[in-house]
């Protein structure tokens, strides 16, 4: 893409009325703006690291059998009634259409996905059954903040199974305990993120969550100094030893939740009666998990671990693009079109390569400008031509997170391929 | 995807609280599920269609220069009040919020879209801005019917034009309409869509709409004869000749619009005050103007035109999968074991060439459910193996559109290839 033509822009100071440091960074880096408290508008470069977090949880979720699906946001009140949730869901937006229809807006989906999976199940060669979906939820937030990290309208991945037993049930989940890991590590996020035990409602002693520890985080979590286990603060008290080595020295952390997988038993599948015939005959209620993965928080959350003062620090499979090609304009108009030439000439190649590169091919911009726009974007590799380089046949390369600069041969370019794998 | 891990199952019998053809066959088929009148879920098999219908709409819309953003379905009251759109449209779902915070879910998005891209238009340099996105949006519809064809709850494509000047606005509208053109061309809705003038409110004279001639339309359109430019009921009476080719001669047609293409001038960037810097340095209102395409409708309308008593006849480009492989069970164990094998072979090399595989590997089902279960779910190509067709080192090879069968040997399977390009 051609910077001159995306629709983008840098601001040089920070929105007055964001707070939060990565919807500053974001907004200033032109990838998202703010519509209203907690409602955000995705750019063109927004959009492409929200649809990177997309495809690697797609991947993964994939690989352990789920299957995509659509349910929709708009869901009748009587869905919500059956599991009492329209008067308990206290964050539920909710709707009167014509005709005195109501419904709430979607922000989880247990009551659509029982009814919905019910009418496809019936025995127990139909189980186990693993959906999952990629869709915009709602919630009603009282209060709003940390930018990305807590908002009325937001992304995420939600995967439901469903299980002739519960010993079925704990297999799976602990497939997904490794999927969520290698999500998080394919984001960038592999040092930082704890699971962490956090309180299990009325079917299992406890949930699992995945907290990344960063100061920006609403959540207190006590990290096990030996095993890296994590015991969130709501249940602390109760797990004074790490349930996994038995020590008892525990560091204090924040830290924000991206991921959440939680053991549901039959707590929804009994108010829909969702029963499978099993071997010998009998009835029995499906038991059922849920896992979930928030697309827009954890793009807010790389933000807030990968920055400097600079800008934004994109981990290489989330980054909107992989190179930032950048031409420098000379005062020379003859140099000035050998650079453009030679500029357009790596596009085209590395674009032939099939990598993902912003080319800044403006030509009212001074290389300090340049520059100061790419480190606030923060694409992985910044390559760089001007009348200095082209001097040597040569183009100068940086890494973002990086200080060393080198100098290649525009012959050798072919070493990108293995800064960029 | 083996069909028998497939999260679906094909019904016998049409739902009967589902009048329309399309929503009768895609249930039945296993495509899609209602959750409430004008509300559906998507299946494996429908979101497959849909994300088929999504990759088209972009690619042709990213070679006319749109650039691919996301906006909120939540949109605060005050958008729609600078337009007026909150009492002037009807079907706006209206949502009170904790704090009395009031928004519309978005049907459509001028709203939102014009004060945004202001934010980032300063000058002449900054225009033409194409941006589009790939959305769900809401409808709070009195009646709904139809099937997918009108749902309270849809998928659109929705492509905004900001320009300097009507004459911009004119050429890039000609270019969206060739758009259009391709993209329904490439969903095997050539033949059956029409270029329909409809009336063009405030701006300009009329909009135009692209209506598909369907027996299940809402619309009823006039078609002339001879250059197949058609007129909308709504404006008839004021065109008695073709404004194309002068003829009289139309034929009346029902119809269904599956997009629109809209002149809106300044209709939403004056609410806004959305003004650039001219080279003159004064300043101007920006002129707009903004194409629909609807997801879900289409998926809908092209049930509606192919099928057969039999089932669905997907087009190859919006198949969910392109061949249907089909493995017949043999009472003979040995034989059944050698079919197996085949099959897998088969599946795994056609995986291998890039194809998207439905595999039947079912071990219950008969012959003739497998068959059935094909012509209803509609894959183009059907590919099948049995005893009878092992014995000649065969398989057997029928398009679902056709009556014709082949009998092709395994060794030269690459045919498949052209029937599949």
């Amino acid at each position: 893409m051609k910077q001159s033509e995306l629709f983008s822009r840098t601001i040089k100071d920070a929105p007055k009325n964001e707070k939060s440091l990565n919807a500053q960074l974001l907004i200033r880096a032109g990838f998202i703006d703010k519509l209203s408290a907690g409602v955000y508008s995705f750019l063109p470069l927004g959009l492409k690291v929200l649809e990177n977090i997309e495809k690697i949880i797609s991947e993964e979720i994939e690989k352990i059998d789920g299957q995509k699906i659509l349910m929709p946001g708009l869901v009748s009140k009587k869905n919500w009634e059956q599991t009492g949730r329209w008067k308990s869901f206290e964050e539920l937006f909710k709707i009167k259409g014509s005709g005195g229809k109501e419904y709430a807006l979607a922000p989880t989906h247990e009551e659509v996905v029982v009814p919905f999976v019910q009418k496809y199940i019936y025995s127990y060669k139909d189980l186990p059954c693993y959906v999952y979906q990629e869709q915009v939820k709602f919630r009603d937030e009282i209060r709003v903040k940390s930018g990305l990290m807590r908002t009325r309208e937001f992304k995420m991945k939600d995967l439901y199974s469903f299980h002739i037993s519960e010993d079925d049930l704990d297999k799976y989940y602990e497939k997904v305990k490794t999927a969520y890991f290698k999500i998080f590590e394919r984001m960038g996020l592999k040092e930082k993120v704890y699971l962490t035990m956090a309180s299990g409602g009325s079917f299992s002693d406890f949930s699992h969550e995945f907290q990344v520890s960063t100061s920006a985080g609403e959540d207190i979590i006590y990290v096990c100094e030996n095993c890296k286990l994590a015991i969130n603060k709501e249940i602390k008290q109760d797990y004074l030893k790490c349930s996994e080595c038995g020590k008892e020295q525990f560091r204090e952390e924040k830290a924000i939740e991206v991921g959440n997988i939680f053991k549901l038993g039959t707590k929804y599948t009994e108010p829909f009666n969702f029963e499978f015939v099993d071997k010998d005959s009998s009835k029995k209620l499906v038991t059922m998990g849920c896992y979930g993965v928030g697309h827009t928080r954890l793009m807010g959350t790389i933000v807030e671990i990968y920055n400097d003062k600079q800008g934004i620090i994109w981990p290489k499979e989330v980054a909107p693009f992989q190179v930032h090609l950048i031409a420098l304009n000379s005062r020379d108009q003859a140099i000035n079109n050998k650079i453009k030439k030679t500029a357009e000439k790596i596009y085209h190649d590395l674009r032939g390569r099939k990598k993902e590169v912003l080319y800044d091919d403006r030509v009212d911009k001074r290389p300090g400008e340049k520059f100061a726009d790419a480190d606030l974007i923060g694409i992985p590799l910044r390559v760089v031509i001007s009348e200095r380089t082209l001097e040597k046949d040569s183009v100068e390369i940086k890494e973002r997170h990086k200080q060393e600069v080198r100098i290649v041969k525009i012959k050798d370019l072919r070493v990108l391929n293995n800064m960029l794998s």
